[in-house]
């Protein structure tokens, strides 16, 4: 059942293909066509023609609407019933006279009460009444990192490294004027780690900006050169490559101190949380209390051993108290700020992985926890919201199996889990505002994507938008499945996924890849659209190889014990998991045991590199991309809390440093980077180059100049080029 | 005639080989070795092995002493009677208490008339007077650039950027107080162009110091990077790799100004030659008149269409007069020092280009040019010295042939030559002081290695010294030819070596490889031994590789039409001539014409990379090192002397340039740099790798980190190991 019309271009383009098939399914019977990478690597220029059709919506308030590139379309109301009314497109918001409409997909409707869209023109951002066809509100772009507040409609901006604020009658008010590359106003800070992405926080009714500062100025530079010369004619300026220092704090180093700070528009003034020496201290997971006069955070010292969460006075910053306090002898991983119940401004959701598994626990803002919400051996990976009418909170969990994700609703008193969508697959989806409905995306091994929209209270009413067909139902695609082996410690269950090739033989013996990431909060193996494979993965099985790829211990949502099995001695555990699942793959007759190959990228470069020269009989082929080389040169937030600092664990640092089995190295080897990597730095790979070398053993390497740590666009498929030439040159 | 006895500890390595010979050769009957790489290969561990003997001498006055590592032996008098007298060795030295002997083989003798050498110790130099048995005098070492003068006993030297004397009896004199890495004084400047090596010019009697004095404030730096991390464990310092920037003028944009100082130790005080305005100008080939009154420059313009031979006051700085001026529509590349007749202070030599070949003219200080001394369509290569009795000059030229050096005597009055060393193979020797005597050098294709004492006025009675026997007697070495063919203009020849597979088989089909350098300034074609093979192409003939050498037009010492056929368009010229190659070497029936490849270092970098991509149908691999990829990137001195400014020839640079082509590579290229190469700059290479990944193209890479332009020690072999691979994986 398809209730959404599809895009009248892609219907022409559809008719098409579909014409096409005809006059070479005719001929040739059930000849399948054969994929080419561009086809399946994102940044091939035809990737995009081959994926699911992808369906956009937003709620207003609890109706969903459609969202194209040119219009608007109200298809459910705020009952459940199925509505099909343009509320506005291109034209419309053209009609106003404030620049070309962009993308109406980008629509968003804050005010469940009013006809209100913000909508986007190439002069800046217009809130849109679409009954009246005029701007209630209109403002120019603003360029840059920037947080706005519908409530206010004030922006909050970067520029020059310094922060200001655009109230909504257009004034411009400057919060900093000392900021600089070293003294960082209002962007993310501890390297993204702790769940933090931004640093802009508006209060609920944007009355006052929580920001945050970092003052990098005793942290190291990373020597970064650019030699991107986008003039190479223009003589106006130097051709001479540039340096691009970055501030690099590396574990056990002189790291950065961040505060935060509160603006208050009103008065132009700003106060900083009075949180004492900010020295070695990691201020995560602001959060305001609805009524404005609090600011929280979760504040863990360096060892990242004990997470506070504590109240701050938003109006002076005073320090108010400490309101919970979690220890680990191991780490604390706070990802999650507080969220307020919207019926209850006193109580808010905490998350904790206290008892081995992230979950959630009720407080209160006076008498501190109250109750454990969620349990069992599995995690909550997200809160969509919360339902206000029943006075639950909609989560995603991993209970139905560690390798599905689907909605749950908790009723907040009981405790009562009801699952709301079947249990099939792998969900994301959006909550609406009330928390009725759910638009739901999802996949499944036999489900190619799905849009639903779920109700809440009735989750066996779920509407079926969108059962998108199979962009690759013309392709010879290779047999995909998932499975479980044991781990080396011969107790957990670790999940797989395994590519056959395509046009399989089981009588032939065909070459092996496992590709591989490992490390901590990643996955690779769900029940998704073919158990999550990833393109090149089609690309390799239709090239005559078995790709295998096993999600270790250390690797996410699988809870604490599972993740910090690798505690202070990152690689050890994940190769030996690895290895079982080589020892798996040997035991199938097809594969050839004397032609295995491996590959992985960041930590999963990491890995390949590491089980190329610690188990050097038993991979002939690795591609390591962007690796860590050796956890002395990586960052101080995520390398020191898994592996402490390199004066607590110096053994943990010297056995598990890639450089000193350099000279292990038997098979072929390649290592590719992106030459200006901001997070594994080249030192990484090129300190390993220079120990191969001293030690006699010949790795290949490639660099991709202007690139980070991982390839944009075009040369995200140039690199897989490159990867599956080396298995060809090397493997076959 | 062998008349120099072996080193005692190498005869019992010979006995023993011998004997080990004589084992193997009775079973297999004639069975030859085959090399290691590390035999072949300078930095391998055994290259030295395999070297034919190297024999040291000085001469002191016109007598010649044989130095070994722990003495030194008079061998022949000052009437070219042989002699054996031990002089002195480790024990004496010794003896006086000042340190452990070093090396003997250093030792100098700087007084014909007196029983003394100069020797380091542990501790310093010393003036070792061995009939006495004392040191004459003695100094501790000075660490760094210096530049010792006997006459006086002053050592010039630059400790911490400034420049400072030390005078005979110990005291320092500081000459300069801001030298800085921008403010560089002592150093050679001009990046070692123009024949520059060093910035420390010693009066005749040490009276006065000219020194350079660079100041590159006003140059753009390249950022170079530091990955080496010696310290892996050390705390006490960040493991963040160095910023270590380099001042790097690149073609066409802002230089150095560089002035010429004059120190006088006796008065403390410094003087500046008044040379005027240094900007874009090029100060070089100082010299100094016998008399310590003159300081001669030879003088260019940023154009390098010029050269002025420009006199100056010593004591004043005072410009005095222009004796010479040269102009070339192309460019005047003076690279020697005018030279004073030993008998006649007011006359001196001086080189030019100007009829076409570099030849010795006569000048005199007051009336300039007298008359030109050598002539002819050959190049003198160099002067050794002057024979003070017959009033003769001694030159090496290539008059015999244009692979061939040979020495011949210069009558300066006359002009006539007389050839003094029979006219074979490729000569490098020493002058004894008087200049009766050549302590000379030498092999030939049929000549291993020699060393001769030849008699300047009587050249049929040289004396052999050492016949060197063949180091590699017992390997199956492959065959080795030269010959010529004709360049792509059709009149002139080209000089080329052909290395044949070992156990060569004329049925076979072979691949084939050419190596090429093609640049200016260099040659590889020698009828020395071997026809100058490098031990790789040894290597790679015993792995069944034909290896084929040309020098193109554009190559050295063959004149000045010949190098400078390239001028402004460098590559073109020399690529048609490569080309003409190709067309002999597939005229071979013994080389197989679809297995063809080509590797290169530096300007043969450039040579191998443009070949690839400007022929993609002729190679089908190749290994290009440190290549020049783009002249816009190459620095101000060399770069414009064969291609003008960017803003002078735009056309020029942009048609030359590998990086809008490459997107034709086709075949398999690998490029190889040292990742911190000073002279072609890492932005060369990975502004090529960026142009491939966006045309889509894919050369392979490798950098060694902390290496410069050439690879160091056992480096050097792992790379040649890497180049092999390559061949071996893409062209066997």
């Amino acid at each position: 059942m398809e209730t959404i019309k599809t895009n009248r271009r892609m219907l022409g383009a559809r008719f098409l293909a579909i014409a096409v098939l005809m006059l070479l399914t005719i001929p040739v019977m059930a000849q399948k066509r054969q994929f080419t990478l561009e086809q399946l690597v994102y940044g091939g220029t035809e990737f995009w023609n081959y994926q699911p059709d992808y369906v956009q919506c937003q709620f207003w308030g609890d109706r969903l609407v459609r969202l194209e590139a040119d219009e608007a379309v109200l298809i459910q109301d705020e009952k459940g019933q199925e509505q099909s009314r343009r509320l506005f497109g291109d034209t419309e918001i053209e009609a106003i006279g404030y620049g070309r409409s962009l993308n109406v997909m980008s629509a968003t409707f804050p005010d469940p009460t009013k006809p209100w869209a913000l909508v986007y023109t190439s002069k800046g951002v217009v809130l849109y009444d679409w009954e009246a066809k005029t701007a209630v509100w209109k403002q120019e772009r603003i360029p840059g990192t920037q947080e706005f507040c519908y409530a206010s409609r004030s922006t909050a901006y970067v520029k020059g490294h310094n922060l200001f604020v655009r109230t909504a009658d257009g004034r411009d008010l400057q919060v900093s004027t000392d900021g600089s590359r070293v003294l960082v106003y209002g962007q993310s800070v501890h390297r993204d780690e702790f769940g933090i992405t931004k640093g802009l926080f508006w209060s609920p009714k944007g009355n006052l900006l929580a920001f945050y500062r970092m003052d990098q100025s005793m942290v190291t530079d990373y020597p970064q050169v650019d030699i991107a010369l986008p003039n190479l004619e223009g003589e106006d300026s130097s051709r001479v490559a540039r340096l691009v220092p970055d501030k690099y704090p590396m574990a056990g180093e002189t790291s950065h101190k961040v505060t935060v700070g509160v603006f208050n528009p009103a008065t132009g003034s700003t106060v900083y949380l009075q949180a004492g020496d900010p020295t070695d201290r990691y201020f995560t997971n602001i959060a305001w209390s609805p009524d404005e006069k609090t600011v929280y955070m979760i504040e863990l010292p360096r060892s990242q051993d004990k997470a506070e969460l504590v109240a701050y006075d938003a109006r002076t910053g005073a320090r108010q108290r400490v309101l919970y306090t979690e220890t680990n002898p191991k780490y604390v991983h706070p990802e999650h700020p507080i969220q307020f119940l919207p019926w209850d401004a006193t109580k808010f959701i905490y998350w904790s992985e206290r008892d081995g598994y992230n979950h959630l626990y009720l407080f209160d803002v006076e008498k501190g926890e109250l109750r454990q919400l969620t349990s069992g051996s599995f995690v909550v990976t997200d809160v969509l919201g919360f339902n206000t009418k029943s006075k639950s909170i909609i989560i995603a969990s991993r209970e139905a199996s560690p390798v599905k994700v689907n909605y749950w609703s908790v009723d907040i008193k009981s405790g009562k889990r009801v699952m709301l969508d079947g249990g099939q697959g792998v969900h994301s989806g959006m909550l609406s505002a009330g928390g009725a409905y759910i638009f739901d995306r999802w996949s499944s091994p036999s489900v190619i994507r799905r849009y639903d929209c779920l109700d809440v209270a009735r989750p066996e009413k779920a509407r079926t938008l969108k059962d998108c067909d199979d962009p690759w139902a013309a392709f010879d695609v290779p047999e995909i499945s998932g499975g479980t082996i044991k781990a080396a410690d011969g107790v957990t269950d670790l999940y797989y996924r395994l590519v056959k090739p395509t046009g399989f033989d089981p009588a032939k013996k065909y070459p092996a890849v496992v590709y591989v990431y490992g490390g901590p909060h990643a996955r690779n193996v769900d029940e998704a659209r073919n158990w999550g494979a990833r393109g090149w993965e089609i690309y390799m099985a239709q090239l005559g190889y078995v790709v295998f790829v096993l999600d270790n211990r250390g690797s996410s949502e699988r809870g604490f014990e599972f993740e910090s099995a690798t505690f202070r001695h990152l690689g050890d555990e994940e190769m030996r998991d690895q290895i079982k699942g080589v020892e798996f793959l040997k035991s199938l007759p097809y594969v050839d045991a004397d032609r295995l190959g491996v590959h992985g990228w960041s930590f999963g470069g990491f890995m390949t590199t590491n089980l190329m020269i610690t188990y050097p009989d038993v991979f002939k082929v690795g591609v390591a991309g962007g690796p860590v080389i050796d956890w002395r040169y990586y960052e101080v937030m995520y390398g020191e809390r898994y592996m402490d600092t390199p004066q607590e664990n110096p053994e943990g640092y010297e056995s598990t440093s890639l450089i000193r089995k350099a000279g292990n190295l038997k098979g072929r080897l390649q290592i590719i980077i992106g030459y200006n990597d901001p997070t594994c730095v080249p030192q990484h790979s090129f300190a390993f180059l220079k120990a191969c070398a001293e030690a006699g053993t010949q790795p290949d390497f490639f660099a991709y100049p202007n690139e980070g740590h991982n390839m944009a666009g075009h040369n995200y498929e140039h690199l897989h080029e490159r990867i599956t030439r080396y298995f060809e040159d090397h493997l076959k």
